[in-house]
């Protein structure tokens, strides 16, 4: 991937934004989807079948009616989830419906496959009702190890997953809050370690209050950040404690109320501009538009600043507007730009880790030990300005962090397995690889065509 | 497969059919599980996430917001399917819950995936209420193809199929009524060619009045059959107009209560003893016991009477007991006998067909198709008292169904594709071809480990 550190102009990012959306019309179609289903047993000849279906099969069915956990033994029960949407907010998309969500979910399949070695199914839901939501996951449980939320529109997605993880019997994880939550983190850390700042101390301004924002601000405070320190706004400005709009609503924003009361202790009120002023670090996941940050808002931030404008597919602010007007750790959520935010360094061995275990919940400890498990394995190639996030290329970080996730669950007694770091990393090493190893066998083999 | 048309002693095939149930809890426990997702997409490098996922997976979403259509043409949705069960009426086990039902449902998706080249995804519901299911399929609609239902009790199972059947868009199949009935028929139609007897003219008594039994005999009524020829026997004897069991809870058992009136013009009494006297054809679903049926019971069927003991693991009678009683064509479900009559010669290749043309339903008229070209194909290796039915290994049976399945959905206005007969035999070849090679070239290449 090349790097645009120079100056681009708009127009020439914006041509180069446009060719994956062009090849992705092209390839979407001569593949016909993204993942399939495939066996993972043996067919040596006929004969099999009376093992893998009637009469042979009944034998593993009524062990597992007498122990249930043996599902976990018998079944693919332990390796596979379903990434569950409504299609009410797909990336920057916003409300598409559960079909025009599809290809996104079977990308994200894709991605939990190739990179955590975890067997995703789509399940694209038709209702927006978040009680038919949750009571849909609930039904869907016994099948599955594990479910992945992904692209439904806030406030419900707070409600679908609170209410999900204190319900539910398997791991129940929303991508958008807790996976975006953790790679930002790493990506804090790093940056805090480069300018030499400490969490407890820095002052951060958040820019957006959407589901993303919430999350990253209570997962921060679970690392240490400091909420009296924190400036949360959203598009009428500031939260604070007398913001009527949002206390006219507390049961809709229940989050975003709480935000009201625990941050900004200094009572401040303005927009975006004054939040920044003093910043150590600003966090941007707002509107996906250059010059929704101005650079002279970055002038004011505090010295060394951070700044992650991280809208996709374009940020807030240019990297090198934000590098001119003073900001000293830049981090987008692009691959062409340094220091990529991505949530795929996340999700995809968070699950390998907690269904390595069989956890029962994910837990923002999990999720902690996840971004410190990134941030060292950053760390270990050098880290500086423009080298803070781990790359999605790296197999070694998603292994060691499976494992972190892994020694977590059992440590806080969440895990229905006992397995050694050793053994733990052995598992989710043999897992990926293959995975990998898989595709590619199939592209030389024909079974996946080339396509140009 | 070895058929055992000799005199095995009962002990032996006892001892015979325990064998694939303890290869079964040994094999299911070293694979753990037997399917998996893959990718069908190429991964050239780590710019291809690019294109599958954020940014360009959105030009895909967007066309498909605006014509949900091309879900069938982006994603995988043309060739995925859910295999949905609540686990109450698992095989011969009875209800074993959503976890003891999954070794079958994943084994059903292995057979969909090897013999039909379908992507089936096991879907066991924590549920037992047919509203819950019922609308839990219809949410599921958006990512999937069609809906395979599978081993839910009776007579649950006719009001969830046919609420289904009328508020789906996609294809809702219940293979326990509609692929039973219909691979039934292809044997039947077969074994009356063989004795040279009549569809409309044969006295058919059914023993059993499960749901596969009123399935096959609605089919088999579709096919020629006539209604009032037949008897139904359930445990309370043969169906007539007066049973005020059924009578009295008409709402509960629609179906039976319309079998009481449109069979057995005659009034006939008894039970299953009385039912088969002068009956031409015996189709037995009800407990897997020989001695289920007696032998004089069979001695009293017409000449060249025509038996289906269908009961798995065993017929309600040895074969062999039933031909030394005089029947001349014997069909049970086991491999080890001659005639087998294989739910999996059915289900796979009707989806097949169904999805290559994009049906929205799966008619009767398209299961006669399936079941005439079922019996086609048997026909052409030669036609005898123990060759009745095809092979599971004859990949051209399921080519062939699989294009009468289309054909006929196109005549009726049910398919959303447009396709001629040779173009649809090339993409079922392809597909179910390529499903096999790819199983096989995985265990040339080790990802399907050899197990001994």
């Amino acid at each position: 991937m090349s790097k645009v550190s120079g100056k681009a102009t708009a127009e020439e990012l914006l041509a180069k934004a446009q060719q994956p959306m062009k090849d992705a019309i092209r390839l979407h179609s001569f593949y016909g989807g993204k993942i399939e289903t495939a066996l993972k047993c043996r067919v040596k000849d006929w004969n099999d079948f009376a093992i893998w279906y009637t009469p042979g099969v009944s034998a593993p069915c009524l062990e597992i009616e007498a122990d249930p956990k043996k599902a976990y033994e018998y079944t693919n029960k332990w390796n596979r989830i379903a990434v569950v949407s409504d299609g009410t907010r797909v990336l920057g998309m916003g409300d598409i419906g559960p079909k025009g969500a599809l290809p996104v979910m079977e990308g994200k399949c894709l991605l939990f496959k190739y990179l955590g070695g975890v067997d995703a199914v789509p399940i694209t839901l038709d209702t927006k009702d978040p009680e038919e939501i949750i009571r849909t996951v609930l039904l869907l449980q016994p099948a599955f190890g594990g479910i992945n939320l992904e692209d439904i529109s806030h406030p419900k997605c707070f409600e679908i997953l609170d209410r999900l993880r204190a319900e539910a019997e398997i791991c129940i994880f929303h991508d958008d809050q807790q996976g975006t939550a953790t790679v930002i983190l790493a990506a804090l850390i790093n940056a805090l370690k480069v300018v030499g700042k400490k969490m407890n101390e820095v002052k951060i301004a958040f820019v957006g209050s959407g589901a993303a924002c919430v999350a990253t601000a209570r997962l921060l405070f679970a690392a240490g950040v400091r909420p009296e320190l924190t400036l949360m706004v959203d598009s009428k400005g500031i939260l604070h404690r007398d913001r009527k709009d949002i206390s006219g609503r507390k049961d809709e924003f229940k989050h975003k109320w709480h935000l009201c009361q625990i941050t900004n202790a200094k009572g401040r009120r303005g927009a975006a501009a004054e939040a920044l002023e003093g910043a150590d670090v600003c966090i941007a996941m707002s509107k996906s538009e250059p010059g929704t940050i101005k650079p002279e808002w970055v002038r004011k931030m505090a010295k060394d600043s951070i700044l992650f404008p991280l809208a996709n597919p374009l940020p807030e602010i240019w990297p090198w507007v934000a590098r001119e007007a003073g900001a000293r750790i830049i981090a987008t959520g692009r691959s062409d730009f340094p220091n990529q935010v991505n949530n795929s360094n996340g999700f995809p061995a968070i699950f390998r880790g907690a269904l390595d275990v069989r956890a029962k919940t994910i837990t923002d400890e999990m999720c902690l030990a996840a971004a410190d498990s990134m941030a060292k394995r950053a760390e270990e190639s050098g880290l500086d300005d423009e080298s803070i996030t781990p790359n999605m290329n790296d197999m070694e970080m998603f292994c060691r962090e499976a494992v972190a996730v892994g020694m977590k669950a059992q440590e806080q007694g969440v895990a229905l397995l006992k397995m050694d770091a050793a053994t733990a990393y052995k598992k989710a090493k043999t897992i990926i690889e293959r995975a990998q190893n898989m595709t590619q066998s199939m592209m030389r083999e024909g079974f996946i065509p080339k396509a140009d």
